[in-house]
């Protein structure tokens, strides 16, 4: 037990840049369009929220695009940027005499203005006059509020609200995608907050993994991981619900959800399917690492993993700027199906099994997702590109060119999903595809997924995630070996902002 | 490490009994103001909730008044009590042929009917259909929703919604007082559960107090406690956000959100506060250790700790039915006030400190807050019970006469809150009373908790909370001697019943 790692120092410069960022990106699209630079960029960040009618309080968290740009950890705040002068200004909830007996030390204006790196620090009662006072255009001050659509989620970002906003002109659809465009592509500080959140999670499997025992619980191995980030990483949150599936349930994409709560005993002969990642200052880390819980990989388990790894490196090994998203997922369906044929689990000709898309059964979702203030980040989708409607295609969070400073998650996986199986082994025009002997002897399989955070670099793209891959490295590990995650340098090759 | 305890088998048998006693409550009511036995009590279940716009969601937690009846651990659920038959019905959700793929196994209505032994199991969309079926009374059937009050939060809460609503004829005023009233008073299979969620983090609390050491971070000492409750003892939530809070922050009654993160390093001669408790299917327990992060109380450290246990001690040796919480209050602000005086912190007449509320400058919170399915419990209030208007008895999450199977937690503190001591030490009518010299001393000092739950029995009160308490059991403890937590037997003498 232990850890090599300590917390990473937050350097606040990261939010700095970030708003130098949108600055240059909004001016330079209100020049593009001959509008004036006047006008405020204004969000509004998250407030905390009660448990339904109680007064228990959740764990406050960031919105992200307000996250992106101040950094604030603390509920209740307003931030604005002013297009005119480059100002930054950070609004504070007043806070009531009571606060300092039961919730902290009122801090001061003052505080977060050198905390959190901003030009001005006013109270949140005092945005309409501070943002009138500032306005250096004539008539209404204009707003640019962030309002447009996650493609993920579907829902739409919620722009700022406040008592006198009726005094303002209000813009509501120039800051969506542009500020999306610039979360979409990583400055070396922000990478550096990703690569950290992978250290601690890389570092965490580990310990998962070392020790995973048949008899043990799914949520065990989630409580492992958990402590090992917070404990010794400083992680207070994870960036999703960890995902502990064996045996059968590895092959439900999403598990370990309230109804599906991670609440299985493992078992010999079981394949783990682990799914978690750590966050760290807002910046997420997604890992899943796949290994039998014994410790042996049986030859069919072997054939199944290998074929996944198989496509995790050979998606890797092609990704650079302007590589297709799509054009890497077709070719992780390409490598796992001429696994299974070499397999004997299909067969026929690849290329008409790739035509059928019966890629889409044995791997239903995308091959992987940006990355960053969420684990799926936004920006998958910018206007004009559409999502395509083929099974497995549909599911791919984008279907952009890659572009250097992207993180993006690289996760191929191969799952015997009965609900899927059963129809494609019935369908005429797919059922030509399964070698149903072989095939039999996979139900109750589960799956596998290996997932690896990637950046896009000038030349070609960094592996952030650190864990075993190989079957003999896992094996190892799994038998005690050591295993080197030391902390990354985050200097990597090629400067990243060039093209931001 | 490890745990001498393993997971509680849940009884599902608790909910029938929660239903029935509602049930007859019910009953109860209508008949004794002349209404037909006739309609049907319907709760709405809680529904999973995105971060934001985001597709982030957030670990499903289930409403605390439908978990109290149905127990139910997944989101999206309604559930009915038939009043005239005294059936009860689960709604489920009626999920797509993806689920399977991505959230998991699609269980059966019958699979919910046995699981959580309810009469009969349909699906949402079915409410109307069941609804206007069942109903044995004339003209639009009658609907019981939960609308009320919770006197804590001071939030309402929502009453069902579905399509077709408007077919029934509603009630909003009978169902939410008789609930709350249910949920106050504690069945043996309750308490069951919030002994079990006592001793595994009475467990917990025992390993932090083992391995705390300067040096360490606050957010450490969380994360030792979240782990040994959730890998050895399956609690994957927390009643409350842990307060980890160390030197002079154990001053801050509320520490450890979000603004002010469990984030000091420990030092030398700090007191700890470390208020944690466990929540284990649905029900919670909340749980206070104080003691000096070095492991040896120094003279003033044991002279603020002593007043409070002495004053947790003689609370508890006085509760027992038909007791007033109020004066149960007032008695630990004497005897604290009394310590003090004794330790020459403050100087005069304990009666005349006491008339002068000074005991709510030292613990400006309530003594105590039933607990159960929240941490605080609603019923505190019922119609017709005011809160009091003074400092200190204001804060009182109740003002109630202590009833047999009340689980309620005895938590005096004593704090040294600049906020509140430097008005109280220049206010002329209150300056005279403390010993300035001597006050000077425990400026940072923070502040002492000590809180255990404590069950209201036939004949006075039983301890649920297994904690070390006095200063050489804590030393000891701390140094490495043993400590006896065994699994408690859940036979309380005195059956609880017998008034609930």
């Amino acid at each position: 037990m232990g850890s090599s790692l300590s917390p990473l120092k937050v350097n606040y410069e990261v939010h700095v840049k970030n708003r130098e960022k949108l600055l240059k990106s909004i001016r330079q699209h209100l020049s593009q369009s001959s509008l004036p630079l006047h006008g405020f960029v204004l969000l509004q960040g998250g407030d905390e929220q009660t448990r339904y009618d109680t007064d228990h309080l959740e764990l406050f968290r960031q919105e992200s695009y307000f996250a992106y740009l101040f950094g604030v950890q603390e509920p209740g705040f307003y931030g604005a940027i002013d297009v005119g002068s480059g100002d930054s200004i950070l609004f504070a909830p007043r806070l009531p005499d009571e606060y300092a007996v039961w919730m902290g030390k009122i801090k001061k204006l003052s505080h977060f203005k050198e905390h959190y790196m901003v030009t001005k620090a006013y109270f949140t009662d005092e945005i309409v006059t501070v943002l009138q006072q500032h306005y250096q255009g004539s008539g209404k001050p204009l707003l640019f509020l962030l309002h447009g659509l996650n493609t993920d989620s579907n829902n739409f970002a919620k722009p700022a609200e406040f008592q006198g906003i009726d005094k303002f002109d209000k813009d509501l659809t120039i800051l969506h995608p542009i500020l999306t465009e610039c979360r979409v592509i990583k400055s070396e500080l922000e990478i550096e907050l990703i690569q950290y959140a992978n250290d601690i999670s890389s570092e965490a499997h580990i310990e998962v993994m070392r020790k995973a025992k048949v008899g043990m619980k799914e949520y065990q191995l989630e409580s492992i991981f958990l402590h090992h980030t917070y404990m010794y990483g400083g992680c207070r949150h994870c960036s999703y619900t960890c995902i502990c599936a064996t045996g059968d349930n590895s092959a439900v994409l999403h598990y370990g959800h309230a109804a599906a709560p991670n609440d299985k005993t493992l078992e010999d002969g079981d394949m783990a399917l682990l799914d978690m990642g750590a966050e760290y200052h807002f910046y997420a880390s997604d890992i899943t690492c796949s290994y039998p819980i014994n410790g042996k990989f049986t030859s069919d388990q072997s054939l199944i993993y290998n074929a996944v790894l198989d496509a995790h490196d050979a998606v890797i090994a092609s990704m650079k700027p302007g590589v297709s998203w799509v054009d890497m997922h077709i070719l992780s369906h390409k490598v796992i199906l001429e696994s299974l044929k070499k397999g004997h689990i299909i067969v026929g000709n690849v290329d008409d099994t790739m035509v059928a898309l019966l890629g889409s059964v044995f791997m239903p979702h995308g091959l992987g997702h940006l990355l960053g203030l969420d684990t799926h980040d936004p920006g998958g989708y910018p206007k004009g590109l559409e999502r395509r409607k083929e099974p497995g295609l549909k599911a791919l969070r984008t279907a952009r060119g890659l572009l250097e400073g992207m993180v993006i998650t690289v996760e191929p996986g191969c799952y015997f999903i009965e609900a899927l199986l059963l129809p494609a082994m019935n369908n005429p025009e797919t059922s030509k595809f399964f070698n149903k002997e072989v095939i039999t002897r996979f139900i109750g399989f589960g799956g596998v997924r290996i997932e690896s955070d990637v950046l896009v670099t000038a030349a070609g793209c960094y592996n952030m995630t650190k864990c075993p891959r190989e079957i003999h490295e896992i094996e190892a590990v799994m038998a005690g070996e050591p295993w080197p995650v030391k902390k990354t340098s985050t200097k990597i090759e090629n400067g990243l902002e060039s093209k931001a």
